[in-house]
């Protein structure tokens, strides 16, 4: 494969400044449909390390109920704030981790935001 | 302008069988840095259509802390099936709203999922 994905296409750009409160990873992967139970795998392995680090709050992992959506998995994770996130990122176990080969296979788009508005329980 | 979006450019997309329990829309919209103010209001009319909709759980807009990212602002909303967020999308409200001229500045890409794994209390 020509493309390598390195650790930090693994991880959400920074902005202008450092987020105060809360903020949420949004991680599209493409992922060809026969590979989803791989791709499951992988990325279970890799969420058992975050759920671990300090100031994880919560995640969802979302599969797209057409198989032509252009991310067909989408993870959702909130975090005690940025800077929680990027210590996350920053550590030899995470560069262990996505530097696997079977993590090549799966493009994936890493963005972090902050919630504007909100209506109803999250569930 | 010569792209017209839609009421149908703005609804999820169906899958090859209706899904049964919660679903999450993720919703990514394009808008330009400096329409953010104009985005959200026109958004935020629309959202109030829908959280008084039949079967809507919650959502969460978010914008990203980086201004290049492809999508800077994303809707993630839960509803109770995915026949209570067909229903929402067929009515003539619906059409109304995102048929207004003011949205066809921001270009987006709705989505229709299920939750295959979850950790934590979402917030």
């Amino acid at each position: 494969m020509s493309t390598t994905f390195t650790p930090e296409d693994r991880t959400a750009p920074a902005g202008g400044h450092e987020a105060g409160g809360n903020v949420t990873l949004i991680n599209s992967f493409v992922v060809d449909p026969g590979r989803d139970e791989d791709f499951h795998a992988a990325w279970y392995e890799t969420s058992r390390y975050f759920i671990a680090q300090p100031g994880f709050v919560s995640l969802r992992l979302h599969r797209a109920v057409n198989d032509d959506a252009p991310h067909r998995w989408v993870n959702v994770a909130v975090w005690e704030s940025e800077a929680a996130f990027r210590a996350a990122h920053m550590t030899q176990e995470f560069r262990r981790l996505v530097s696997q080969d079977k993590w090549q296979a799966y493009p994936s788009t890493p963005v972090l935001f902050e919630v504007v508005t909100a209506e109803g329980e999250a569930s």
